[in-house]
């Protein structure tokens, strides 16, 4: 029978996280309320106190909770719940997470629900959902419900939303559980990251992998692609990583406006995912308009994509430590990947004759990733541009045989 | 047997409406497919056509789409389908609605569900759940699920979102038909509007109208709070307004940032629920930090709340215009309402002695509701502060007696 999470502040809101315990189990499946206030004792019993899940968050919970700072308790429990959740998901011991909340409890819930996978049922009702929801959906498929009105006592108005939260998780649920139950039905899935200067590349390696039978989504390299691309490989959903465009590392590096944070190029380790990696426009740094590039890099060599777009070509330095943090990262792959290196172009503007050719920054790039890349991860080298036809194929062919060993007896 | 609206553009978005449609009905529902796409022919057959959609709107839609704008067509389909639904769901022949949609598709239908009633399950599968979802949401009990990937082709990930999305419109269609099965659990609804400068009013009569066996719910006149106040009216759940702080009319009068927009006022009239209005707060306009006023209300008497709040009072020719307005408005209301007046403050900062005190400006308000409300609409002077608990008793007794007159045979 499936299990349901219900997880809140049940200190302040436990009539109404008791309400859709008990909706949810008259539908036929199990709650499993799980109390994450720190303020006050819970006003409902709950299966799960807070002291059990804050103790998941391997911090002094005792020492912050001591502060009765609600900022800082609000954070520990987000950090808490997130890893309590991750766990029991990964156990098989919870199918499904609803939360109630305000504020506070948004953060703490929101937080818990993009520690699990895409695909596994996840519904917050809340004040906040009509507004900039993307501090608390993140990357993930957290389906946000409108509270409507505060979430205090149970009313006319309350009830309504309430039923058709718990409606709606006991749905999803029901769903995933027969889609589990099931043979897959789809063509196994490659990932692949790209920018318009990858295109060509990305486009050709694409039709390959189609070719032979795999489905393959592209994410372009805007700091929220690769952050969904990396939630996809977490999620257990793709057999390959077709990583042609690791250009948001640049970003994250220099601080342009598309990093996609200090994670990226680590989910296919965690999730034991099958991998090329080439470094893809590690030749540009994103800024806005002109004036929004930070003054310390006057003097640099700077592209005028557009006029909203002001690219800025990383040097010798920047490719240096971009170079050992791209092998640093491919290190701690754990299926098979390969590093592959197209010489003469890491973009189309960075070859030669073009606006952001340097080729002693790509040599700085090229030689720091030979240097740092571990033993045993294949790296192969080509006198070509990224964008060539045959570099594509080689690509592509590398991620099927990675594919193929992972699965190999 | 409940019936679900499948809305979406079914020209480019076909086989995934249709996969929603197929994974209702293995769920023992009924599935209606609304074509609201204008750019081509559909790629399934629709139940309802695009055309049959568009002539809903009351407007010359061929005109409009044979200009080819997609702006202007997407914008056309948005009032259209608003129309189209709110119709079929009033005459229920739906009972719940489901969309799948990238930009265009998103604003059409979540227009739509905007236009259905509070409680009515509708949910939105979209690429903008993490995002600023105001204009999308509302005030309304819109469910946003995120896409993860571009609403495009029957992948193993858009699969899982989708096969999620028809178990969750299907759970809250199943619950909402067994609540309109059951009868009413909980106390009659009165909904109320409250500023910091109404608070001793409201307190003192949500306490009497509770002694009287309703449950209070209290908006703050924030422009949102409004919005929904009017949401909840016009879906139907509300048994009388206590609308104590109209001052959002002077806010959409003179440009303040707390306006609810010009239909405030309006709700209780369409859906027939009685009232009680008084001119409340209407001395002020709220501002954001100083320099944030218009150049033009230099001169003015204002009151600096907080650094972040500045409050404008209202003069004589604005109030003559609140005075027209509140009237007119309330002149279409259908069930029993009452207009009082508490003639010595409409404020805590507006009486004798405080800093909006301006007894002309007070009385070109009051002369001018009395000139423009119609016969046969009680209208009450006191001479009290608004805050007054003699007041307060006054606006409970009135709006239990006009609830009480509504439902007399």
């Amino acid at each position: 029978m499936p299990i349901i999470a219900v997880l809140g502040t049940l200190d302040t809101k436990g009539a109404e996280h008791a309400f859709i315990a008990e909706a949810i189990r008259a539908r036929g499946h199990e709650a499993l309320l799980i109390h994450v206030g720190c303020l006050e004792e819970p006003s409902i019993t709950p299966d799960v106190p807070v002291e059990e899940v804050a103790a998941a968050s391997g911090e002094d919970w005792k020492g912050i909770f001591a502060k009765k700072d609600r900022g800082e308790s609000v954070a520990l429990m987000a950090r808490a719940s997130a890893a309590y959740v991750a766990r029991l998901a990964e156990q098989e011991k919870i199918h499904g997470i609803i939360s109630l909340g305000g504020g506070g409890g948004t953060a703490i819930a929101t937080a818990a629900m993009r520690a699990l996978p895409v695909g596994f049922p996840k519904l917050m009702v809340t004040t906040l959902a009509s507004g900039n929801t993307a501090p608390y959906v993140g990357t993930k498929d957290i389906v946000m419900m409108p509270a409507i009105v505060d979430v205090s006592g149970i009313n006319r108005i309350s009830r309504t939303i309430f039923e058709n939260a718990a409606g709606a998780i006991c749905g999803m649920v029901e769903e995933a559980a027969a889609r589990l139950a099931r043979p897959a039905e789809d063509r196994p899935l490659i990932v692949a990251s790209m920018f318009g200067n990858t295109t060509a590349c990305v486009d050709k390696a694409k039709t390959l992998l189609e070719q032979s039978g795999y489905e393959v989504l592209v994410f372009h390299a805007t700091g929220t692609g690769g952050r969904t691309l990396e939630s996809l490989v977490e999620s257990g959903m793709v057999a390959g990583v077709l990583d042609i465009t690791t250009t948001e590392w640049a970003d994250e590096l220099a601080g342009g406006i598309l990093s996609a944070g200090p994670t990226r190029l680590e989910a296919a380790g965690r999730a034991d995912v099958s991998a090329v990696v080439t470094p893809g426009c590690l030749d540009m740094v994103n800024f806005g308009e002109p004036h929004t590039v930070p003054a310390k890099y006057a003097g640099r060599t700077f592209y005028h994509h557009n006029p909203q777009v002001t690219l800025m070509r990383t040097n010798a330095d920047e490719c240096a430590e971009l170079g050992r943090i791209l092998a640093e990262k491919v290190n701690a792959y754990t299926a098979p990947v390969s590093v592959l290196l197209p010489k003469k172009a890491i973009s189309i503007i960075s070859a030669e004759g073009k606006p952001f050719y340097d080729p002693a920054a790509d040599e700085a790039l090229f030689s720091s990733i030979k240097k740092h890349l571990r033993a045993g991860i294949p790296l192969m080298e080509f006198e070509l541009e990224i964008n060539d036809p045959a570099f594509a194929a080689a690509c592509a062919t590398a991620l099927l045989e990675n594919i193929a060993a992972h699965h190999a007896p």
